[in-house]
């Protein structure tokens, strides 16, 4: 067994109760009498209120769309999974021999999991504030710059996680046409989802171009109830 | 105008600053330079971890998935609207007059996301634990009893909400069976949507075999991928 010790100081905290952080780090499949998840169901929504509240303030212009873009893109199991990665979670997890011959000690599910449980097990102890200093710095250190041009821009990303989860479909671009003198083209390009056009917008790049197409193709999604 | 203080007596809490709580207040509609949607947005974070930690604290034996159950008949549209009519807050909201044609001030939708945004300005004015005071007080107000019984095991009223954003259907019940003696009768009763056979489950009474062939129901559709 790993030395918990080494756990919280990569975490920046010192547990009162140890038996707390122990249930936070014990999956399922364990079997034992206590176990993660909730803790996990916990942190899951202290996580929300400390991402909203970071985005708030941090952005004091942006409006809720957008702020509900980049939590979206904070809060998820890949990232959640990246956080836990950053204090090396996996090695200190309490899994059972199946899950661990799984490789479930580096899975983005149980890591993200375990990271949500720790936090939600932090709040309990010490409350929103301490667990707010301690979820920051470690995203803070994981993500450079929280910017809107890193994260919620990046549409291309956001609407291919999209399409694959709705349709299971890898959106394609197009060009559609160019347009301009050559020291100032624009170029015209167009997402197709299964050979159907969908968003088209016109960039000074192609890249732009695209960006700006699967923002507008998101948007056209959502209209559409599932 | 309303005046502000009665909306204040009404929720228990008197805002340090009046500009905060007008703006929780404001619908878009309003095009003012400011309006309630960043609020919102920070509210249903707060809410979300307030109920959270309520009903684990409350529901100590209580697994993840039932708590997530019970977190979703709480926190949902048709609830905060309720609590937001249980202190008359759409008397104080500032809509347009196209807003206010269209009983824009009844509409539940717009009563929950003012109700959320209130909230939001409280938590940004005194903190979560504030907040927390205000938001249990109302709600133990209006769900005089918050139990496992009430709330999670209304599994039929659970599935309609289910299939009507998913599908559009309403499901429906059919006998499947009865067996037993007179005295001690048992019931299979399946659910069918759209003609198709979904959950079934034997119950001592027609409508407990309902709710367990809802909840069973409910388990296979969250199965599979919208």
């Amino acid at each position: 067994m790993q030395n918990l010790a080494n756990l919280e100081k990569n975490l920046g905290y010192k547990f009162k109760d140890e038996q707390l952080l122990i249930k936070a780090l014990t999956h399922k499949s364990c079997k034992k009498p206590y176990n993660n998840e909730r803790l996990e169901f916990l942190g899951d929504a202290v996580m929300d209120l400390i991402v909203a509240e970071y985005l708030c303030k941090k952005f004091r212009k942006t409006d809720e769309g957008d702020l509900s873009k980049l939590r979206a893109a904070l809060v998820n199991e890949k990232s959640f999974s990246n956080l836990a990665k950053s204090v090396n979670l996996g090695d200190f997890l309490f899994i059972s021999a199946a899950e661990e011959h799984n490789k479930g000690r580096f899975k983005a599910s149980l890591l993200s999991d375990a990271f949500e449980a720790v936090m939600g097990a932090i709040y309990l102890e010490s409350g929103l504030e301490s667990c707010t200093k301690i979820a920051l710095n470690l995203l803070e250190n994981e993500y450079k710059s929280i910017s809107l041009d890193a994260l919620a821009k990046d549409y291309k990303t956001m609407l291919q996680e999209i399409t694959q989860a709705k349709f299971g479909l890898t959106p394609e671009y197009k060009l559609i046409s160019t347009s301009g003198p050559d020291h100032q083209k624009e170029f015209k390009m167009a997402v197709f989802l299964d050979e159907k056009k969908y968003g088209e917008a016109v960039g000074k790049s192609k890249k732009d171009a695209e960006q700006q197409a699967a923002k507008i193709t998101i948007d056209e999604i959502k209209k559409v109830k599932p």
